[in-house]
């Protein structure tokens, strides 16, 4: 039966803002980018899905930080898939310091899409190829929250540019997250208190495309939604802070 | 006497873009990371400068890109000291891929600040204390070439917000290198052809700002500068692909 895969990782200082403390974007990058190098290690990552012209597509993610580590921090970032639905598939994540402390985890459902129609294929016979990859511990935290209203207080527009796009030719998951971020009042963000982001995707937005980007501005919280080029709402998020 | 240190990468999926080739900026970042690692193992890194009330600011880069690594490759970064001028130190950077063929090179120039007056300090006495960390061998390059003049034919503008700015409070170079290719053609970014940057900064931006970016395009090159809230220029850059 599979474990729970656990891989390396170092507060860069890149990555870092200037409380020397790791963004929650670089944080999430992180997660992310586990989940893509787990996958490709496994063999049902992205370059072999391509081969059959389908792509793993990112559907909602939740992730909370209690602590942001300080830079050239080691820790370890577990991963591992707990279900397979027909339509989304449950990734997990855990992040822990050198002493085995966790000061952070993540939940992921993933879609797997067509690439020429673009909409979501049965993912069943991914479960039944990869039973073996399926671990069977319960995510660490409650699942993605769907935000269903946003009552926007603020509003932000930004042209999709090259280096917002990722291999899909979408808007890159950490650069949504990095636009509605730069919304918020930085001592908001910099504030040093447990944290819980829910980001929910409904469509794709493109390169070329103007994003607008509403935010529902709380005390400790805030709202999101993003649309594209003056049509449905693309990608909702939910961002809160622990109250002292 | 001290060797040339190197240090291991692999291009990440999060790094790459659609054509499933690291961007110029994510192998950039690997460079500048790489000049921060190597001075905090070596003893001289921000970290110990800042309890002087000093730090590290990159002056100039010069970055040469024969070949963008495709997705998962793995590398290493050479990196060594060449000399300490009085105001400028030189720092040296080779990317070679597993079969240890050169693919990248960069050279850098760093000035030591002191973080009250934000004014150049003298660094000889760094040469002194760290003579045993210069490397005698020579760049692998030119030097940072200083681009004089600009005559911009595109403009575009971007307010500094949360996620351009480094543990410095200033702009993180590699945003700085993002905005100003994001305004080139994509066909331009994603030609496979040796490319050389040169960037040169004049003084800081910092958040909060509203940046100015001026580009003269070229058909194979671009020339670009960037000043902060109408006064004069803080960054100079050129970015030059080899012809066919």
């Amino acid at each position: 039966m599979a474990e729970i895969s656990r891989y390396p990782f170092r507060v860069e200082p890149q990555e870092v803002d200037f409380t020397l403390r790791a963004t929650l974007s670089s944080l999430g990058g992180a997660v992310l980018n586990t989940a893509g190098v787990d996958a490709y290690g496994k063999g049902f990552g992205v370059d072999v899905l391509n081969a059959d012209n389908h792509s793993w597509v990112l559907s909602r993610m939740a992730l909370e930080i209690d602590l942001r580590p300080m830079q050239y921090t080691d820790y370890t970032i577990g991963t591992w898939i707990s279900d397979y639905g027909r339509v989304l598939s449950t990734r997990n994540f855990t992040l822990t310091d050198a002493a085995g402390h966790e000061f952070g985890r993540a939940v992921t459902q993933w879609a797997m899409i067509d690439l020429t129609t673009r909409s979501a294929v049965d993912l069943s016979w991914v479960g039944r190829e990869h039973q073996e990859a399926v671990v069977p511990v319960p995510p660490p935290t409650d699942k993605p929250r769907k935000i269903r209203a946003v009552t926007p207080t603020q509003h932000a527009e930004h042209r999709v540019v090259y280096s917002d796009i990722d291999f899909n030719r979408h808007v890159n998951t950490m650069r949504y997250i990095e636009m509605m971020l730069d919304m918020l009042p930085v001592e908001m963000l910099t504030r040093e208190a447990p944290v819980r982001l829910d980001i929910h995707f409904l469509k794709e937005c493109r390169f070329g495309q103007t994003l607008s980007i509403g935010c529902e501005l709380h005390e400790h919280a805030a709202l999101f939604e993003v649309s594209g080029d003056g049509q449905s709402v693309a990608v909702r998020a939910g961002i809160e802070w622990q109250e002292a």
